[in-house]
C-alpha cells in the first residue's frame, strides 16, 4: 500500500477535507495502548481555534484512550483503504493490534503522542479543547493542533458512511462555483 | 424544478442521509419570518433520539429564528441545486425572501412550524433538543421528530462543500461491503 507525501497544512483550513464529511480513521494512545477507529459522526465547528467536534461512542477502546491522553490523530482514508477500514470497524481494541493486523504503518506526530497513519492521504494532531458534552453525549471538542496533507490528488476520494455496509465515494465530480460566491464568503 | 415525492422514512435511520456529510438547507419560522440558510457544520449524534448537532453561525438570520422558535427543518438538496445552494448562501436574511427569490417551494410541516423544502430530496422536521453549547459555540443539538424521503433514487446526488466555492458531488459510485460487516455492526 502506498503512503502518501504529505506536507504541513493550515490548520484553519482543514474544513477543506473535514466538512465534506468523510469517514476518517482515529487514532489513539495512552501509556502503553495504541488503537484506531472509524469515525462518521463528526462535524468542523470554527476556523481558529480549528475547532472539531467528534461524537465517539463509549463502546469504542479508543474513547478511554482518547479521554485519558485528551489527545488523538483524525487520519483521512480514500477509497483505497475501504478493505481496511471495514476490518477496523470490525474489530476491538485492545485485543487486536490494528496498526499490525491492518498492516498500517504508525509515523511519530509532532504535538501529541498518538502516532499518524502513514497511508492516509492527511493527518490532523487533536488535542482535547472541551470536554463539556463528553459526559451527555460522548461528543468531544479537539482542537486540530497541526495538520500534514498529501499534495497530490487535490481532491481525495473519500469514503461516506450511509450505513448498512454501504459507503459513497467521494471526488471525481467537482463542481466549482468559485465566480459565484460573494468575495467575503471565500477565503482570502 | 421537479419536486420529489417523498414517504415518512424512520427519524432514526436518518443517518443514512446525514452521516455522509452533504451541504443542507436549514429552514426556520419564527413569528412572521421565514429563513432558509446554507450548512456544512452538521454531525449525527444519536439514532435513538434521533440527534443531529448543527453550528449555526450567529452572523445568520436564521440562527435567531431557530434559536427562538426552537425548531428547523433540515432539507437535503440534490446536486441539481447547487445554483440555488449558492445563492441561498449568498444572500442574508431577513432582506431577502430565500422562498421566493430561489423559486423554491414552502411545505406545511407536521410537527413544527418551519417549513419544509418541496424541491430538497429529503426534509427532517427538528426540535431544539439541547442548547447546552448554544452560547459558547452556537452548536444546536435538535432531535429529528419526523423524516420526508424520497422513494426514488435511493442514493441522491448530494453536495458537499470544501470552502473556496468548490462543491464535490457525492452518490455515484457506491461501494457495498454489508458482506465483510459483522452483522451485529448493521441495522436490524
Amino acid at each position: 500500500m502506498v503512503t502518501f507525501s504529505k506536507k504541513e497544512f493550515p490548520v484553519e483550513k482543514v474544513r477543506k477535507y473535514l466538512e465534506p464529511g468523510p469517514i476518517v480513521l482515529l487514532s489513539s494512545r495512552w501509556q502503553d495502548q495504541t488503537d484506531i477507529m472509524t469515525l462518521g459522526w463528526h462535524s468542523v465547528l470554527e476556523f481558529s481555534p480549528s475547532l472539531v467536534g467528534c461524537m465517539i461512542s463509549g463502546i469504542n477502546y479508543s474513547h478511554t484512550l482518547i479521554r485519558e491522553s485528551g489527545e488523538c490523530v483524525i487520519n483521512l482514508p480514500t477509497a483505497e483503504l475501504v478493505d481496511r477500514v471495514v476490518a477496523i470497524g470490525n474489530s476491538h481494541g485492545p485485543e487486536v493490534d490494528k496498526f499490525g493486523a491492518n498492516h498500517l504503518t504508525p509515523q511519530q506526530a509532532e504535538r501529541v503522542n498518538a502516532p499518524l497513519i502513514a497511508e492516509c492521504y492527511a493527518s490532523f494532531e487533536c488535542q482535547l479543547y472541551d470536554n463539556a458534552l463528553v459526559d451527555s453525549y460522548n461528543f468531544f471538542i479537539f482542537e486540530v493542533v497541526k495538520a500534514h496533507v498529501a499534495t497530490h490528488p487535490e481532491y481525495p476520494q473519500t469514503l461516506h458512511y450511509t450505513g448498512d455496509g454501504i459507503f459513497t465515494a467521494m471526488g471525481e465530480k467537482i463542481i466549482n462555483r468559485r465566480d459565484d460566491f460573494k468575495p467575503e464568503l471565500l477565503a482570502p
